[in-house]
């Protein structure tokens, strides 16, 4: 036999129906016929699977919420929670020169929300109190991830007070936490709310949302808060640029719990 | 302001108390504290969350069973189905040599079984008619995932008739189809049986589960299906050796339907 498999097979339909327990041409059409409509009940299950798997997601996020709301409270009731809790994560701190630094003091309250059909993105709203860099309460980026999964976004426009535009100052000096973990000076975290790349994931927007959003606290407490010394000074491990951990800010230990992340259900 | 915001919140909890506005030391531990416990009950929801897709998955799996059982069962009407499908998938039929494709000829039957937590593996069937080649029935493959994902895996001891055992044989000639797609001779696709490498996954076992499995009649049908003249000839899109597209393989066609790839719910 030295033909294909494929040729071997038409070969047998064409001119080998003798044999008594092969099927007939027509038997073996009509086979794959009913095949075929096992195959859509097959797939319009596949399809109930999905959408079952959303309203649970749905739902949990429902049920997250107001333990999220209370969260958001109480870090409230902490001065400096969040600029601290960037600066002690090493990816985010990366970006914050100085001038960022002294501005993310008056944000009082982060909130991340995903859109209600989940798949489709997420908005990341930051609260500050009143400033002396701009004159928004609110900032907010929103990315919209299309049919394939690729991101867009629109953000707040930030109205910068006279002088204190931080996103078009080249030369920021870095900030202390910024100085140790690279040469170059850092942009301004704020470029993030001006920044509507097409191509590639945000990759800010998806630390804040993966891996900060969902245990804050823990960036929060490490790496000085039993150190009266510490000066987060320390923490000289796992510090790179966001562009060089992109997937490790994807898959860090707070997504442990999340069960559903990279699992098909393909049979 | 030049120290970092973790120095400067320091300071502020250490010495600054006297703004009316601002929680006291102690307030601040109790809030932590708090927010360690709301964080608690956010997890416990991220737990059961988990559990209850895996329900899902589970209930799903159930329910396409019946469907995947009577496909089979109509499968088995039609001569040379598997072999046939299996040539006419680029990446399988890479691996088939011509004494391959005639012993897989006598595969009846192809059955893929998640384990029933579908984390921790699976378990791939061949059934086969008697047979010149060797003395089973079923040839069986299971991989096991461990915690982090890394797969081992143990099969079948194939029962080589006298002469027969393809795996040992350096020489086979590659089959028409596998002679197109590559320059090197393909080892025999039944060494797949014998290889139980600790690194990485096992690729041909992923392309069975979520590329042929979710919809094996399609590749049954393509290329040639109503070419009378047809011998496979015409499909050289797409063609590459297993070891390249490894990510086609899991992310083919198939896979849009599963939903709960590849998303996250930190929030």
């Amino acid at each position: 036999m030295s033909a294909s498999a494929a040729k071997v097979s038409k070969k047998e339909l064409n001119s080998n129906h003798e044999a008594g327990d092969e099927a007939s041409e027509k038997e073996q059409q009509e086979a794959i016929e009913h095949i075929d409509e096992v195959q859509n009940e097959i797939d319009r299950l596949n399809e109930q699977a999905s959408e079952e798997i959303l309203k649970v997601e749905q739902k949990y996020n429902k049920l997250r919420q107001p333990f999220f709301q209370k969260r958001s409270d109480l870090i409230g009731k902490i001065p400096n929670f969040w600029v601290t809790t960037f600066v002690n994560h090493p990816q985010v701190s990366a970006l914050l020169g100085e001038e960022d630094e002294e501005a993310l003091h008056y944000l009082t309250r982060v909130e991340v929300t995903e859109f209600e059909d989940i798949k489709s993105g997420y908005r990341i709203d930051f609260y500050f109190d009143e400033n002396m860099y701009f004159e928004n309460k609110v900032l907010s980026k929103e990315i919209h991830l299309n049919e394939s999964g690729d991101p867009t976004s629109k953000s707040t426009d930030i109205k910068w007070k006279p002088g204190k535009e931080l996103t078009s100052r080249s030369s920021q000096a870095p900030s202390k936490a910024g100085k140790k973990r690279q040469h170059e000076e850092p942009e301004s975290f704020f470029t993030w709310f001006t920044e509507h790349s097409d191509s590639g994931a945000d990759e800010l927007g998806e630390v804040i949302k993966d891996d900060i959003w969902p245990n804050p606290l823990q960036y929060y407490l490490v790496p000085d808060m039993e150190d009266e010394e510490g000066e987060g000074e320390d923490e000289d491990e796992d510090e790179e640029g966001l562009d060089d951990i992109d997937e490790e800010g994807e898959d860090g230990e707070e997504d442990d719990d999340d069960g559903e992340d990279d699992e098909g259900e393909d049979d």
